[in-house]
C-alpha cells in the first residue's frame, strides 16, 4: 500500500520525499499524483547510471510526467537501515550495502507503476539488476565526466569519490580521477543498457520528458466523427510529454502555434517543448490572457494578429494548452483565421478534459452576454493527459467531477457504477490519482463524443448534456460568479433536477440518493448556498424569455437516460431547491 | 423594336418618358432598364381605374421593379395625334379620343413583357379592354375620393372634370360630385376585374410592389447541397418585391433581421418593407457601414451587438441587402452570433450576385491583411433580382460582367456563347437589359454553385474559381485599390492567364480572342494599366511566399476547362504583361 505525502508528514532531508510504506518497511516514494488503482499493465521504469548523472531528479520528475509512482534504491536501503549511504558504507562496508541494494532491487523488480532510480553500482549486481532488467524497461542516463563534477559539486555523502586528504584546490582533478577510473570499470557493464539518455547540456525535466516519449504508453483513442471532419481524442498519461508526436503523426501542418497563457506555461512548457524538439516540428509560441476577461472579440483578434505576424497560413494549426477559457478562444479564432485552420486542444483542467475540449463549441463572450459570439470548429485532435492535472487545487478537481457525474447520469451506468465503487472509500484520494482521472476523462470523450457525433450542431439530442444545467446557471448568475464554481452549481442543479425528475415520478429515488452521494463523496455542494429563492426563479425566466419563452429542463429518467421537457413549473423549481 | 432613353433626347413633357418607336409611329416608354432579349413568356400587365388612382406612377413603378417596359394609353394617343388629351376632346370631341384609346389597346393587347397604364375609361371601351383582359394580367387601382381629389389637384387638363365655371371655393366640391358621378357609372365595370388594389393611403410604389408580388413571375432555383446545409439561390426579376413571401417559404425564423446601409436603404427599402408587411414576418432593421472600412472585426462586434439588443434567438435570421461587403459583414456576423444564425444574402450589385453571395465564403478585414478573418457559412438562401442593377453605374456593371465571362470560360460553354451573341451588338445596351444580367445570375449561380457543392471548404476544385485572380489581385495592389476596380483587374489577369496558356499549348488562341473581343465589348481593360512590371512580378511573389512558396495558376485549357499549376515562370509573367 502506498501512503500520500502531506505538507505535515514531509521529511526534512534533501531528496524530500521519503514515506514509511506497510509491509516489511520497504520505502516507496510517490509521484505527483497517488495511483489509487493498481494496473498491471504498467511500467516499471529503472533508471540507471553513473552518480551525478541526475537519475533521482529524472526519475521524479518522469514519475510525475506518466503519473507513476518513484522509488529510488539508495533512499530505500538508508530507510531500512536507518543510516545514510555514506554511513553504511563507512560503518559496515560497501559490500554489506550491495547486499542490501540487491535484496531491495529483487523485491522491487515484481512492482509495476514503478519509476525506480537506482544506484550507480546497480547494473554491477548482477541479480538485483538482471530481475530489473527483465521485469521493466532499464533506461541509462549519461553524463560527461564535467557535467558529473559539476553536479556532485561539494557533495560529501559519496562514499566512492569519498578522500581522507584535505579537499584543497586539487579535490577535483582528483574526483576527476577517481570518477574516470570508475566509469572506466563500469562502461563494459553499462554499456549493455540500450536505451540510452545523455543528459549533459539538458535538464532533468527534458530527459525525464524524453524517456517518457520513449515509453510510449498506450493511450486510448475516441474518434467523434461530424461531417466534414473528424476529432480524435486521445487519452492519456504522459501524452504531453508526446504532444509533438501526436501532432505530426495526426494533424500535419507547415508549423503548429502554441498558444497558452503564463501560468500555464510554467507548469508545461518544458515537456511540450521538449516533445517538439523530439518531433522536430516546426513550432511558434503565442501567449494568451487568463480568465473570463481573455475571452473577447478583441483577445480573438489578437491570437488573429499574431498568427499574421508569423505568417500562420491555411495549412497551419493552432495547438492551445490550458482550461476551457484559452481553449474557447483559440478554438474561435482558429476558426475565423482564413475562414479557419485546424486546432488542437491540450487541454490541462479536468473540466476541460471532460468536457469543454470535446464538441467543437468555441465561444467569447460579448458585452451583452456570455459566450454570445462563437462557431462550431471540431478539433482535429485532443490530447487530453490526466498527469497535467497534478497542480489542480481539489477544489477545480471536484468541479470536473461534477461534469463527470452528469455525463455518467446522462449516458453511462458503467461510469456511473465506476463512480460509486472509487469514491466509497478515501475519496479525497481516489480524486487524486491519475488512473481514476485518466478512466474518467476516456469514458466522458466516449459518452460525449457519440453525442456530438449524433448533433454536432446541437440542434437535438446534445441538449441532453445541459442536465443540471437550467438551474446550475441560474444559481451561479444569482450567487455572483465567483462564489461557486461552475460544476458546484452544476452539482446543485443536477440534484435539483434530479428531485423534479422523482416527484414527477421519472426517476427512482434511490438513483437520485446514490448520484448525491458520489456528488457528496467528491466534496461537491448539493443544496443551494443561502440565496433568494425569487431571485433564483427570476434568473431561469430571464433566461426563458430569450429562449422563446420556453424553459427547456434535462430531467434524468435512469442512469443512463435523460427526457427534455419545457413545462416545469415555478413551484416545481422552488421545491426542488428548498428540500 | 424599342429605343434606350438618353439623357439627350428625353422630352421635357410632364410625364417624360416618351421616345418615338419605328413602325407605324407607336410610342412605348420603357422601364428603368432595357429589354433587348424578347421573351414572350414576359407577361402584360394592365393596369386599369380611375383617374387619379396613381395607374401610370403605380404602372412605371411596377415597369422598375419586374423589368418590364411601361406604357401609357393616353400618352401614346397624345404623341400620334400631336395634341394633349384636353385637346382632342375639345377639337374632336370624346368619341374620336376613345377610337384612338381602342386602336392603341388592340395593338398593345399583342405585346408581352409590358405595363399598359390604361386611360381611366378604357374599361368601358368593350372591345379594346377585353382583348387586354384576354391576353394580359388586369390589375384595378381603387381610391377613396378623397384621396383621388387630393391626388388630382389643380389638375386642370382632365377633360371630364373641367368645368367652364369660375373655379371659386365651390370647384372641390364640385369635382368631388362630377367623379362620384363618374365613379358610380363605371362601377360595374370595373367590378368586373377581380384583382384590385387600394392606393388609399400608400404610396405608388407600395402598390406597385403588391402587384409584382401578385404577378408571381417564374423564377429560377439553383440548390447547392453541401454537408449539413443547403443554400437555394433564386434568381429572376421582381423577386425583391417577394422578400418576405421568400423567406417565409425558405427560411421559417423566429425574426427577421433586416441589414443594410443607408445607401442601399434608400434605393430598396420602400419595397422590401411592403413584402414583409404582406407576408406578416417579424423583423427588424440594423443599419451597417458600406466601404471595406465597414468590414471590420469591430463592425461585425456592432452588428451583434445590435442583433443582442433586439434580442435575436438562434432561430432567428440575418437577412443581408448590399453589394459583396455588406454580404461578407453580415454573413460573417450570422456565423459567429450564438455559434451561428441562418443568413440570407440579398446581393444588390452584380459582382455579388454572380460571384460573391454563392459558396458560403465570409470575410472580415483585419490589421495585416483584407480578408485575413472569415468563416465558411452557407447562405439559407440567396435572392438575386436583376431589377435591383437599374442604378448601377456602368463601370460597376461591367466589373461584374469580368467574373461573368471568367465563369463561362471556366465552366459553361453555354454561357460563353450567350455573352458573345448579346454583346456582339449594341453591348452598352445589353449589359443594362434585365433579360440579359437575369440570364448571366443564374449561369453564374449554376456554374459556381456546382463548384462549391463539390468542394465547399476551398481545398480543392474550388481553386479554379481563382481564374484570372493571380495576377489580377497583384495589379490591383500595384494600381492602389481604387484605381482599377475588382473586375477591371480581373479582365486583365483572365487576359494574362489565357496568354500563358496559349504559349504553353495549353489554350487556343482563337478562344483567347474571342475571350478578349467579349471583355471589350463589356468596355473592360485587357491590358494591364501603365504600372511597373517588376512590382507587379513582386506583388505576385508576396502572394507566393504567403502560400507556401508557390503561386498557383489556374490556366484556360478550353471553354468550360482549366488546370491549375504551379510552374509559371517570371518571364512567362512579364511577357503574358506586355503583349
Amino acid at each position: 500500500m502506498i501512503c500520500i505525502p502531506s505538507a505535515n508528514d514531509r521529511p526534512s532531508r534533501k531528496d524530500g520525499r521519503i514515506f514509511p510504506l506497510s509491509g516489511k518497511g520497504s520505502n516507496v516514494s510517490e509521484g505527483e499524483q497517488s495511483r489509487s488503482l493498481p494496473d498491471e499493465r504498467l511500467p516499471l521504469v529503472v533508471i540507471a547510471g553513473f552518480m551525478g548523472t541526475g537519475k533521482t531528479e529524472t526519475g521524479r520528475a518522469l514519475a510525475a510526467m506518466v503519473g507513476l509512482d518513484f522509488a529510488d534504491t539508495d533512499r530505500i536501503v538508508e530507510e531500512r537501515e536507518g543510516l545514510s549511504v555514506a554511513r553504511i558504507f563507512k560503518e559496515k562496508g560497501e559490500a554489506y550495502f550491495r547486499e542490501q541494494e540487491e535484496a531491495v532491487c529483487l523485491e522491487l523488480a515484481e512492482r509495476t507503476g514503478l519509476v525506480l532510480a537506482t544506484g550507480g553500482g546497480v547494473p554491477a549486481g548482477r541479480k538485483g539488476f538482471s530481475a530489473l532488467a527483465s521485469k521493466g524497461q532499464v533506461f541509462l542516463i549519461e553524463a560527461s565526466v564535467d557535467s558529473i563534477l559539476d553536479r556532485l559539486g561539494a557533495d560529501a555523502s559519496r562514499p566512492l569519490l569519498r578522500s581522507d586528504q584535505d579537499d584543497g584546490g586539487e579535490g577535483r582533478s582528483r574526483k576527476r580521477e577517481k570518477i574516470e577510473k570508475l566509469l572506466e570499470e563500469r562502461r563494459p557493464i553499462y554499456h549493455r543498457i540500450e536505451r540510452r539518455i545523455d543528459t549533459s547540456g539538458i535538464t532533468p525535466q527534458e530527459a525525464a520528458c524524453r524517456i517518457a516519449a520513449a515509453l510510449s504508453l498506450p493511450f486510448r483513442t475516441v474518434p467523434v466523427r461530424v461531417p466534414d471532419s473528424m476529432t480524435r481524442i486521445e487519452t492519456g498519461r504522459g501524452l504531453l510529454c508526446r504532444l509533438g508526436e501526436r501532432l505530426q503523426a495526426v494533424v500535419p501542418a507547415s508549423g503548429y502555434y502554441l498558444l497558452l497563457s503564463k501560468n500555464v506555461r510554467a507548469l508545461f512548457f518544458d515537456r511540450i517543448e521538449a516533445s517538439f524538439r523530439a518531433a522536430s516540428i516546426p513550432w511558434k509560441e503565442i501567449a494568451v490572457e487568463d480568465g473570463e476577461n481573455g475571452k473577447s472579440l478583441e483577445q480573438a483578434g489578437e491570437v488573429i494578429d499574431q498568427l499574421a505576424v508569423h505568417g500562420a497560413e491555411r495549412d497551419a494549426a493552432v495547438v492551445a494548452v490550458g482550461g476551457g477559457v484559452t481553449g474557447d478562444l483559440c478554438g474561435f479564432a482558429a476558426s475565423i483565421y482564413m475562414r479557419g485552420i485546424p486546432v488542437v486542444h491540450v487541454p490541462t483542467t479536468l473540466l476541460a478534459q471532460v468536457d469543454s475540449s470535446i464538441g467543437g463549441k468555441t465561444a467569447v463572450n460579448h458585452r451583452r452576454a456570455k459566450n454570445l459570439v462563437g462557431s462550431f470548429h471540431q478539433p482535429a485532435l485532443v490530447v487530453s493527459d490526466p498527469c497535467a492535472l497534478a497542480s489542480l487545487p481539489e477544489r477545480e478537481i471536484a468541479g470536473g467531477l461534477a461534469e463527470v457525474v452528469k455525463t455518467a447520469v446522462l449516458g453511462s451506468p458503467g461510469l456511473f457504477e465506476f463512480l460509486e465503487k472509487e469514491l466509497s472509500r478515501e475519496p479525497k484520494r481516489t480524486m487524486r490519482s491519475v488512473a481514476f482521472l485518466e478512466r474518467c476523462v476516456a469514458e466522458c470523450a466516449t459518452v460525449k463524443g457519440g453525442v456530438v457525433e449524433r448533433d454536432p450542431f446541437d440542434r437535438g439530442e446534445r441538449r441532453i448534456l445541459n442536465l443540471g444545467h437550467t438551474l446550475g446557471h441560474a444559481i451561479e448568475a444569482v450567487a455572483g460568479y465567483g462564489r461557486l464554481i461552475h460544476g458546484e452549481a452544476v452539482s446543485i442543479g443536477l440534484v435539483a433536477a434530479g428531485r423534479i425528475a422523482v416527484s414527477r415520478g421519472l426517476f427512482d429515488r434511490t438513483l437520485l440518493e446514490r448520484t448525491r452521494s458520489i456528488l457528496e463523496a467528491c466534496g461537491l455542494p448539493v443544496e443551494p448556498p443561502d440565496l433568494d429563492m425569487n431571485s433564483m426563479i427570476q434568473a431561469v425566466q430571464l433566461d426563458k424569455k430569450k429562449k422563446s419563452g420556453k424553459v427547456r429542463f434535462v430531467l434524468p429518467v435512469a442512469i443512463g437516460g435523460t427526457k427534455i421537457v419545457d413545462d416545469v413549473t415555478d413551484s416545481e423549481m422552488r421545491d426542488a431547491l428548498s428540500c
